[in-house]
């Protein structure tokens, strides 16, 4: 259950006495209390006992509203939020239903140049959101493991001058302070699908949080994982399917298409897909980039890069200026077809 | 390596004098030969030494043309036939690239009226090839397991005066015969996608197949299925992808999406898809047929029924005939925007 | 539910008029009754009503026992039948808890001189029971399909002089008749674990089966498999683990040791072990056959050959017979530590 | 390739000037060379290309050994080290090949008196390394998340009064160091086990790491894992099968059983096998510790508490003392029969 409070202001760190008296009042109905406080507002989170009238919490002093949330995770759940949330990056760049946010740019960032071209091409194509890892994980502690803090301040320039917003990677809470001001939005990768530390963490960050789904993350699992996001205090996330792992190994990943339904009926969140990622093989990412549109996502992350024969990483599966033109033209033109 | 033989008719069963001696002569070369004679003309599959000089081939009497396929799967593959083969049903219903085949019905064929409103419900959408099962593999012994080849009968006649073509499942070689009368098209179902008897039997009937995917099968292996049943002589072939078994349960299965680009790109045949089984939640099946039309496929086998909630089976994933004519709007208007 | 009836003899096929009462009592209490003859005797499975009294049951005549069991599978279920089952292959040769039951051969049968070679092994590490494929699944339509029934004739005739029971796969219904004289035990492979025409066909035959879990088939629909065999009349079923599909391709399948408690837990019935396809790597067959025991199996099935080398098939997890001298030694001695 | 240094003391963190030299001659032959610092010794990762004659690095001065590694993996892989690594924990607790060290404990370390009884039954059946978690990591940020550092300090406390050394989870870098004192070895779960900044860290760490394989890790991505640590400075490490994800749900995990001889061949590190998280299900438990110490690993960690009823998580996968001594008996008795 989720009892939100009457709050006129952002609340107060501290629990007020009204709110702890409140707090007394539930626990002697037998319910376990969690206020979780974010950056919008206060909410009390309950585990209630079964055959708990609803009506009598309604009734207590300071309740604005109470909702009943049948799933484990709460505040990620459309059993209590029914309308989809957006999520504002500033100056007219955001996530919500509706739209269909493009984000797109290479595996890594490289340099100057790349960087130059990236975004003239997202220029060209009217895409705002720029996408590029400068911390990259690597299964080899001998691969490149990405330009670091320097290359992003140069980034991060070109792109604000440009007007266009930026996402990148960030593997570690000791990396979020430092990332901080250049970035507009904070992606957590697959493999840290389940990094609870990182998550919390990321939850005092008052920047948007794209998560991805881990390679072998349940639905469930994922949206407890936005829970631990919201629940530490920030609400501006966005999920991204981005391929699970099967038995199946004639392409990187499996693009699970099935999610996006089923993740748009679970939670207000907006969901994106990353086609690169969830297909692996360059030529076959428009086929599944179209699909996802279809199916209903929110937005997409491609992998796009002047030369992806000589990208540092991810390579085979990202697309050259020509091929993201061609894809993106598509893909309006599909979406005026497809209403949300 | 496949070689195509100069025949002006279709080939007798056993080989003529001209291709004995050139299979000797393959043989020869150190070709392994395997004569392959379909309903429509006779083949020699190669396997030859690594360096074997083709032209060599080539030049042999009685060779129309050589092809080097490196695929373990052959006379299914791209490499071989690169044009779209189309697989006709007869009276102009057909499956072929460009075209977007929709076949429809119900699970289980139940009754007279069931059968009576399905075909009524395809005729005002435009749809021509009905789907239903008459034997039902189902994995209790205690389930309901069909009406038999009674009902499947009674289907037959009313579906040819509607001008409808249809579809159903056979189970088992001892069926074939029984059903061959009355069926336009034989399915293979995902539980017997490597039932290498029955489909090799397949191969001897001159009606065409559509092969389902196994539960965990790979691609490869869907391929090498798919080439029993050519090889065996049966080259009316149409592959379904149809959801694999993967860690996720939020649903039945999960559809694989990017199977649709990459078998298009492996194989001439046609490729469809079967949304209902990929996803088995009924209010989540548009989504993920308009994803599969997106992703290019050349059609697709629906779940509809007069009242999902009453059927025999399957009822949580089939349409009602409101929300299906509401879907193939949808298909065809995504259509228009898709070119093949 | 499962209704035992009070049966001196062998059932006669048809219901007697005192079964026919009975069954329309039963119906009278709102049960759906399935009458099931094994060439022991008959049961009749119910379905009831969640509320229904038991003792109802118990009371009416000709009903000598009731029990009430809660899984979808029921007669193989180990809620009906505490007691293990044993199945007898005559002449002391038979699996039973307890017991360590093992098989051993080739993948193919070949020839005269390899049949030769394994059953002198065979008898000098004493195993009484030979396994061969006459009729092999093959991925490919272009590889070795096996010796056929000739070669069955041979080996039937070696091993029986020899004192050797003998176990082959059945790949189809059609093959049945024709096997039926020359083996002790049919086998049916993992590829035709949900081919439930097979398996009901199987049913009404007087001889053993082995019955292989499919590649990615749940524990569920593998006791659902084995119902399907027991429910047409054959109580002489034995269970195999042989592996199964992941996302790990270390190795050919993934052994699911979990399996054995688990599946002695549910059923009744005999649990073997198939090392050799469930990690397809040959110096590794040991570790896991050793492990597979340790669990508590009934049985091993080992794929052993004179020159694994040049073995038609599966050469690559094929003991050699130094080795398997050695691992059934270790067999021995671990087996006398654990009790079963 | 592999290149080790002529040290006769630890090397100093800076290059000396005669390695610098060296590099430069490897460099000279077209090496990429990463010097890896472990604290007992320095080491030379050579990408060498293909055709490198190997004698001319065996000949360079300051070179001791040369070892070609074709595995992706170097410093863990056994083409390196033949010999197994044994990993000390002090006072005579170590992992080693041939030994079979087991570990026991509580999923979370509630309070003194269940410390206590613990470490009783611990010394009652001759265990001297404890698990217990402080730190949780939970699915819901709604779940009991451990006592923390507190808790640990009073539980080192007495293990270390009772000469019981301790291992414990660390799920973030941050936690390292107020960890550091009161552990005698670290834990790395599986929701981490691709958590690159943390592996890196542990690198630096004087204290033993147990790595456990996540989820739906491959074997190559565990090796990788572990390459991480170890060429960032730890030697001491042990590997740790855990289960893996796959289609079944009849069990929390499936037992990846084959891991075990395939991680024993690749590595020269120990391998041991948690049965308790890879079943998840207690009375399931003793099978497959059996069948992982018949296996051939090097050790077991398992889940033991007073009152698993009564335990704040996974009680349902945790034995109680009666269960868990029989069970150690059984393990040694069975040890004594598999020779490593």
């Amino acid at each position: 259950m989720i009892v939100q409070l009457h709050l006129d202001s952002p609340p107060a760190v501290e629990l007020t006495p009204e709110e702890s008296t409140l707090i007394k009042k539930l626990e002697g109905l037998q319910c376990r209390v969690t206020p979780v406080t974010t950056q919008r507002t206060r909410y009390l989170v309950l585990d209630t006992p079964k055959d708990l009238d609803i009506r009598k919490i309604g009734h207590l002093e300071g309740v604005r509203d109470v909702h009943r949330v049948t799933a484990p995770y709460k505040l990620v759940s459309r059993e209590w939020r029914v309308a989809p949330s957006s999520v504002d990056l500033g100056d007219g760049v955001s996530f919500e239903e509706g739209a269909l946010t493009l984000a797109a740019g290479p595996c890594s960032i490289e340099d100057e140049d790349q960087i130059d071209q990236v975004i003239e091409h997202l220029q060209s194509v009217g895409v705002s959101l720029m996408r590029g890892g400068v911390y990259k994980p690597r299964t080899s502690p001998y691969s490149f493991r990405g330009v670091g803090l320097e290359g992003l301040r140069m980034w991060h320039e070109k792109a604000q001058a440009a007007g266009i917003k930026i996402i990148t990677e960030v593997l570690a809470t000791e990396q979020i302070e430092a990332l901080h001001d250049y970035v507009d939005m904070f992606q957590v990768g697959a493999r840290n699908a389940q990094n609870f530390t990182l998550l919390a963490e990321l939850g005092k960050v008052d920047k948007p949080v794209l998560l991805k789904r881990g390679m072998s993350t349940t639905l469930d699992e994922f949206l407890h994982a936005a829970e631990y996001v919201f629940s530490s205090g920030n609400e501006k996330l966005v999920l991204c399917e981005r391929g699970i792992r099967t038995f199946e190994r004639a392409y990187r990943n499996t693009l699970d298409i099935n999610a996006v339904p089923a993740l748009k009926e679970r939670t207000h969140l907006p969901v994106i897909v990353d086609p690169s990622h969830a297909i692996g093989v360059r030529r076959w990412v428009p086929a599944v980039a179209l699909a996802a549109v279809a199916a209903g996502c929110d937005g997409l992350i491609l992998e796009v890069a002047p030369v992806p024969e000589r990208a540092f990483s991810d390579g085979q599966q990202t697309l050259n200026f020509e091929e993201s033109k061609r894809l993106i033209e598509k893909i309006r033109k599909l979406r005026e077809v497809i209403e949300p």
